[in-house]
């Protein structure tokens, strides 16, 4: 499966490219193709550092990133949804995975989501009936991905309206670090893995932690 | 501190009693006393086979519940909550814990907040100023409260305006079993703890899991 992250270049985007290209061939995209090949460049030397001697990763354009892949992430902040998916094209049949959390802040952060309930139901809202749409990695903080030496020791609520692609994406989470797939129901209640970001935010905040992540037990 | 549970004879009220009563003063009430004093008599019974000798358990009425503690736990459904909080007075000066989550089902669990945004703003709109809630324990199973041989090994945010009240409903949590609070933030943040408990029990369901709870990491 070729994996394409849009916004590639984000904290989170350029942390799973150096988490999944050991394993998967992974194709990252951004607005500006250079930036893209920069930061792949960047993450294989980061890579070869540690002894990873293979890794597929390759730096393309945002468009160039959805036609290539059968899987698309969309790692972009919430407000860049819209603009992003209506400047491209080309998603019929794609697996799309949304790790996207409208959040908002006033003194403490606050779920703020669309009219369509959620971010995963908006981005299925902009994309053709054929793809698929699956959130995923919602509550997993961006740093984290990034720091390798740590371990990714958390659960990944999973929500799709497809079995065989819920079945994917969740193999795919469990090919992670030490990430842990929980089917949490169909799309629509993509709403309640969304919303458990911001509470974790605050819980780092008014707690004085750093980069909370959640465990189903 | 003397803790009145509201509600004491359903599942969480009882499971609370028996894991808060041999170390603290417990008055549990009911719409029916004779339900709250047998719901004791069973309790006790259940902590003398285990050896606990002491207990300080009592039934009463929900009104005497209200009356004679200083923390005032709502154990009830959130259906149940506008009409019992009408026909109780009494909560002038008291801490009101809210355990409380408005959830409704379609063909999954979906978090239903009334108009005020959550079930813990609802009940500060129905008692006096001088009351303060507080949000804790939203997301334990109610069945695993009753289970006593199986420790609480969970997290529970907890949401509060007060920060001397959160500080000792943390303590109260923080004595529980292995229970850990983490401060979540101010009242107005209770929204986003109440609406994990239909994610897992979403997780419950699609991942066929059971008392699903969660750990912050």
């Amino acid at each position: 499966m070729k994996i394409g992250i849009i916004g590639g270049t984000g904290d989170i985007g350029e942390g799973m490219a150096l988490r999944l290209s050991p394993y998967h061939e992974v194709i990252v995209g951004s607005r500006e193709e250079s930036k893209a090949v920069a930061s792949c460049e960047a993450c294989a030397a980061i890579l070869a550092e540690r002894g990873v001697a293979e890794c597929s990763l390759r730096g393309v354009s945002n468009q160039c990133a959805v036609d290539e892949a059968d899987i698309v992430v969309l790692a972009i902040p919430f407000r860049h949804v819209a603009p992003t998916l209506r400047s491209l094209s080309g998603f019929e049949g794609k697996i799309v995975i949304s790790p996207v959390n409208p959040i908002e802040r006033s003194t403490f952060f606050y779920y703020a989501p669309p009219p369509e309930g959620s971010a995963a139901l908006l981005i299925e809202s902009l994309l053709p009936k054929s793809a698929t749409v699956c959130a995923a990695f919602n509550n997993i903080a961006a740093a984290k991905w990034k720091r390798l030496d740590e371990a990714l020791d958390e659960s990944v609520a999973v929500c799709c309206d497809d079995a065989d692609v819920k079945r994917q994406v969740m193999d795919l989470v469990n090919g992670i670090s030490r990430l842990r797939a929980y089917d949490a129901g169909p799309l629509a209640a993509a709403s309640m893995v969304e919303s458990v970001t911001p509470l974790l935010l605050n819980i780092g905040r008014y707690s004085g932690m750093k980069d909370v992540g959640i465990r189903f037990v």
